[in-house]
């Protein structure tokens, strides 16, 4: 026996067959089997990676001895359901974004699996692109100085969804991105959210996020499903230099700019007003570090298989879906409130752990 | 005698000699001095354009029965009392944006002019731009059909102000452009502000204005003094068409999308539901009309003088002016309310005319 | 029986596969067979779409009456042979980019098809891609009005291939597209190429061809393995309109510009001066036609079975691939002579029909 | 007396005002007077500087013993006999690109000053700006390694000359800065120039210069009246890195790329096959240098008051200017030979000193 961990996929739908594909070429995981209510979608999934056997009752999935881990890519409503199943029948979970689709529902599924000693990994999958690795490890090493504000737009014609809103379809990404790369997570103080409907869908399709980090930063998102345009960019401004990710630019996807803005060091007792007048302009070099090539859900099922052998919290854990949940359901507060901003409580009253 | 009109210019400093050498480049205008506190500066706008006369003494300008019109670009602070005197002495009074420091001082102006049936015109410079004006004339007639948002980004590495923040500093361009362009004019209803002092300057230097819009649609802002990249752009969304403008690339400044999203009428009683049943997607082909090469400030100072001899409203009149002091003084409120929204006053109360 | 059409692949190698998905999914043909001498390579091709026989024996696939047609996606300088052969048993032909190794080889296989009554298709799939599509149509209805010059850029780091040189690599699209758009095909009058090779790989790995045309217009073409940033653009240029292709700009491949040089028409007897004293310029809009997200080699596929059934040349014929071949000889030539220019002639002598 | 020299500048048209205004604000130069037989036209230059005596007689100004130099801004074909009578006088000399309108005229004229010890300056203002400065400076210390090849593109809706072609109106620009910036500068071992008139103006409006170096790379311009578009940008590819200059990207005018086509040493005997079977790819970071801002005439000037100071060469001497002439000169033959490739004879027979 090896030490290959077995996975069952469970979802058909539209994220599965990547899920398949990347477990499939994983040299940790065995894929064992497709599991959808749709057999007839299941079995397609499973031809599309050579043949693996097909499963409509997800019960029986959870009762096999065999299986480590099951990865779900279903609706987010189901999300609360299958996975406390799959916790209780002893699996290592990892789930689609978002975790859940309350944070109430989130918070005990994270607890769950910390009360069981079992991995829950949020699937972030945008977390495992070389961009947002080599971001997250450029702040790590202090590349960018202090955070000064984070801004990113995730904007194009996109599909109405039927049950969400735009920032429930759009705004996980952005966060779960911040939330990875920022050095001290998602630490944010305040949500106000802005959302407005012009076609009256009966929700949100042009939305904006403001929300002052704990570090005094400003982090800030503009998601739309309106826009004739596509824009993927996320700006990171530090004290040092300033980091600018445009996902939709092959050439150059990630662009450090060593300029800014300099407050010189003045002596104790200063006022605003004579640091005014200690401003200077840096304009220095620009660097776009080169990037490999590389599917980001290979990265995705290799951390699942590394947090499970080594028994800690994948990178993106299920503490990191729960962060974005309680900005999200912030956000959805400060929606009622007319925009009025809402206070975010800390994301996990539960500990995480593995045992 | 033949009917040009005199003026003169009061302030030296950063605008003045752009104001002067249009004045002078008019066909509509003598330019019969230059006013300055400091004589020199004066004295060197005047030789740039050949040869004005200079004074320093702003009364006797106002004393002198043969100036017909002021032009004024001294601070905002200073324009609530420079331009009550030039109304008083008789004046027509073109003055630098933001018409004033307050809402309050403002609606004084404007009421002081309406009362003595004087011209009182707002410099909104990049109103008369080619793009900005073919912007206002596509949604006159239709090409965009209802708005459905309004987004602009004004952003770069900015000169920190010593006394205003960025909202006052930048935000008046894009606040003064929607006013002139959108069918209703910017027609707010809240507004809520988020701004950041990262480095602590004692102002904010990021910052977001949401402003719900009385036909439903959602205007933002974005202004921003610590971007090392440089963007000045707006997006116009409407129902049938989307117009980009983006005001650095010469070769391409304004486009316009025919795409969109389609929601089909249904029947009465149709709920939100079976309205999001009814969408669709339209992907037409993109427009970018061909501009003119002009400088906006010749279209200013022919409108100044229009306006004077029509005896009406310039374009960008003073209320216009009083327009965007509503929403800059309520963006000033919402901050002061750590983000809440703010309800926007009707602009005006004072009747605009010019017997 | 159906009206299907039976297709062999011949070749599994880097192109295979992309024939095979596309001859499976389209509802004119039967995938019949892959056939390459590595088998076990074609077997992976095979499974990719879900199972077909697989066959290493060239000579067995054309002995089966059963095939119809032959997809041949070999090396060049197997064409020659292998087309001779599928031609000989009766088949119908599509044969991979360049049609043959040399112009010769090239003219005795469209000789063979026409005395045979069969179709020989070169597979110059960008020809059927969205974007060239309606670059065709737009010239073929005088949008551009006539042809002033085309100037074809299409360079990056490319392989450096071992057995040819970066014009017979990558100028082969070039000159189909220029083939398939312009009004009277590829009518080239001369060619000269320069061609460097500074890292002395044995062959040019940067190349330049200057192509006057019979209608007095100029076609120009750079090819370039070493460039570190990808450009793939061509500029058609008319007296009416110009159009610039830019195939790496997913949201605007297509451009046409209203902007030109006008020179207006004078009486008889006007001389090279007069002409030039009546020069005007024209800046008018441009127009970005949408275009449908659609692979090219389904319509390739589509293509060769309406031939087929027709009886008729295919729109990139046998004919088109030899006009390619008569251009690369030329430059070959052209190479050899240092530079000098190099007459083209006729492309084809033999006439191509389809009984 | 202080170390001022005095200048005149000859010729009031295009670019006499911009030659004016920078001498005047030199620290170097005193500006004695401006000269044109359009006395009017003259004296609206010497206003815009603020007042400089006005000439009409070219002879009386070289007459004056007090004028040590002269600036020549008027057209090319008057060249020869002006800087011949002013180095006659003992000015030194200062000339509009090109320097002359044959390379005969020109080789007389740097013979002349060579002949008189007088400095002679061709006023190549690209190769001072700071993107250019910057890309000979890394050139010079070996940052790109070996150069591969040399790609220009200068294209856009320009004025169509009534006394020259494209190649002698644009071309000059794109041969002064490779004469600049290439290590061994502009030593080209023959030119073919392919040249297109379609709208049939007496001369080509569309334009290709290829010319191979004696390095062994291969250097190439585009230039082109007739482009819809605008392109400014110049590759300068090495062994090492790839430089890329676009002057109409303000905000990443200089791009140094790490990437490029590695060959492995190998042992002697190689063959070109096995070169190519050595062959990998590197793909690394991308870095754009910072750029002052910062007017490229104010160096010129300076430029020249240290050549003549020194007695020295200036940095684009008038054998950098006969250089540029050696390769239109060729161009023009290879023109007149049907675009077959022309012997570029050594730039400069004559020793240029300045004793």
């Amino acid at each position: 026996m090896n030490d290959h961990l077995n996975v069952a996929v469970i979802g058909a739908g539209y994220w599965g067959p990547n899920l398949a594909r990347n477990f499939r070429a994983s040299a940790d995981w065995n894929l064992v089997a497709i599991c959808d209510l749709d057999v007839e979608r299941a079995r397609r999934v499973a031809e599309g990676v050579g043949g693996v056997p097909v499963m409509s009752d997800l019960a029986a999935v959870l009762a096999d001895p065999l299986v480590d881990a099951v990865a779900i890519a279903t609706p987010a409503r189901t999300h609360h359901a299958i996975v406390l199943a799959a916790l209780a029948a002893g699996k290592h979970v990892m789930v689609e974004k978002p975790l859940a689709d309350t944070h109430e529902r989130g918070d005990e599924m994270v607890r769950a699996a910390a009360a069981r000693g079992l991995v829950l990994m949020a699937d972030h999958t945008y977390c495992y692109t070389p961009a947002v690795l080599k971001m997250r490890e450029l702040i790590a090493e202090g590349a960018l100085g202090d955070i000064l504000f984070v801004d990113s737009v995730r904007i194009n014609l996109g599909l109405i969804q039927p049950d969400v809103d735009v920032f429930w379809d759009l705004a996980p990404h952005d966060l779960s991105i911040m939330d990875f790369v920022l050095p001290g997570g998602l630490a944010v103080t305040s949500v106000s959210a802005h959302g407005s409907d012009p076609l009256r869908t009966g929700k949100s399709c042009v939305g904006y996020l403001a929300m002052p980090l704990e570090s005094g930063a400003m982090a800030h998102v503009h998601v739309n499903w309106l826009s004739p345009t596509k824009i993927r960019q996320m700006v990171i401004a530090g004290t040092r230099r300033t980091l600018v990710w445009d996902d939709l630019n092959p050439q150059q996807r990630l662009s450090v700019y060593d300029r800014g803005v300099d407050i010189e060091a003045v002596s104790k007792g200063s006022t605003a007003d004579t640091r005014a007048a200690n401003v200077s302009y840096r304009l220095g070099d620009t660097w776009s570090p080169a990037l490999p090539e590389r599917e980001a859900l290979g990265g995705v099922v290799a951390e699942f298989a590394s947090a499970v052998h080594e028994r800690r919290p994948a990178r993106t854990s299920g503490a990191a879906g729960l962060r974005v949940l309680s900005v999200l359901g912030a956000a959805q507060a400060s929606l009622l409130a007319g925009g009025a901003p809402q206070v975010v409580t800390a994301g996990v009253a539960a500990q995480e752990v593995a045992a």
